[in-house]
């Protein structure tokens, strides 16, 4: 790739050879406005399959000159990272949910891009659909990292590093925790030979139905209806483990509609 | 409606005003080997919007001969209402998921039609989306309601009371406390003045994923990866109520990965 191909472009090096990595790399070489320059990562394995496509390497010290890296490892590893990184004043990010943004190293100008979506490497994803949270020490980085997402999506929040410790957890409960729900229903269908997919289109619309309605007015159920003949009921089948976390729901649940009454 | 229209066609009646009977009433409606010939509610103000398509009724005692009767009231309601229908051994069935068959009054063959989704008058539904469950007394009754189903969809399931139970259970926990997880991940956003539009995508993802892998292996974060750093900083940021729920839920996750490796 010669140089005069970069003008104009936005030059961007990725690091890391997980899930995150592998997905803005295979969305930056599509962009049209970004100059992917380098991907690094600790082993080259990870990174192999894009060895065709641009340059890879596992050498942190030969990282190329670049208007903004992007640092995609695990959380760990990512303030040791950013010291690493031999570039002066450049514009380093990470793209995680849950690290401050100061934690990255002095040596560069700081920022974020967190893309928040559950990735994995075996399944594609509509990147268009994907919002991106940014954040940066000044406005002209930000401006810049806008105009870098603005190359993947539409969605595109200014989110401070605070605001983002919230909206992670937040997170881990609609993903996280909802899918572990998912689990008990899966459990409890099993154990009782139930097909599970009965309860797909359940799921599906539980989902669907929030963007119309908020969580609050779409809520239905014993708990709500503080039926507790349908509660002790269910409390009966459940293991241990289940009724725990039956009660606890439950209670949660009724303490919202009992302050409304 | 004269009586030659309906041979070969099943002669149905509803019993209930809720969303259930508005739902199934629209639906036999449309379907063309139905005949449904009355719709009773104690108030005829529920059902009135049905005035000009059938016989809407208030005193159960003129209900007519049908084949099949369709009790779609609260579960509370439901084995009174059984009582008060005239008709002797015709087929009686509720729609309900937690009230077993045998709550039905002995005077009529026996049988349970349930919808498993969530329903509300507002909102349109696909219904040929929509797993029905279906019970009988006998062979005979339950080819009936299977026929009487596949007027409304191809998802039937044949589940008996017992296992109606537990699929109950288990849709509390993917539906009404999945929504109710929903509700805090909003509440934490509101509190910190993010746009709860943000987590749409990884709602709908976290969703859709389980149709392709068993949510024990979508599982994702910090309680499966054990990650006592995060789980501490996410756990400073909640009030109690929110604390409680996510400490169980975490506790709750690491079980099945501990019991795992």
């Amino acid at each position: 790739m010669e140089l005069h191909y970069l003008r104009n472009m936005i030059k961007v090096c990725i690091i890391g050879g997980g899930n995150v990595a592998f997905h803005l790399t295979r969305q930056f070489l599509k962009a049209e406005n970004i100059a992917l320059v380098q991907l690094y990562n600790r082993s080259l394995e990870a990174i192999i399959p894009f060895k065709k496509q641009l340059d890879i390497i596992n050498d942190i010290s030969k990282l190329a000159d670049a208007d903004v890296y992007i640092i995609a490892t695990s959380d760990n590893a990512i303030q040791e990272v950013s010291k690493q990184i031999p570039s002066k004043n450049s514009l380093v990010v990470h793209t995680s949910g849950s690290i401050s943004m100061e934690s990255l190293s002095h040596n560069n100008r700081k920022g974020v891009f967190y893309p928040l979506q559950s990735l994995s490497k075996s399944k594609e994803v509509d990147f268009s659909e994907i919002p991106i949270c940014i954040e940066a020490g000044n406005e002209k980085d930000l401006q810049l990292l806008e105009h870098l997402a603005s190359s993947l999506t539409q969605k595109i929040y200014k989110i401070s590093s605070e605001q983002r410790q919230y909206l992670h957890v937040a997170a881990v409960f609609v993903n996280n925790f909802v899918n572990h729900l998912y689990y008990i229903g899966n459990q409890i269908c099993k154990d009782n030979h139930i097909s599970f997919e009965i309860l797909y289109p359940l799921i599906q619309e539980t989902a669907h139905k929030i963007k119309d309605l908020d969580p609050k007015s779409a809520q239905t159920g014993p708990a709500k209806r503080n039926d507790t003949l349908t509660i002790e009921n269910h409390l009966k089948l459940l293991s241990t483990k289940e009724k725990e976390l039956y009660q606890l729901l439950t209670s949660s649940i009724k303490d919202i509609y009992e302050k409304t009454l």
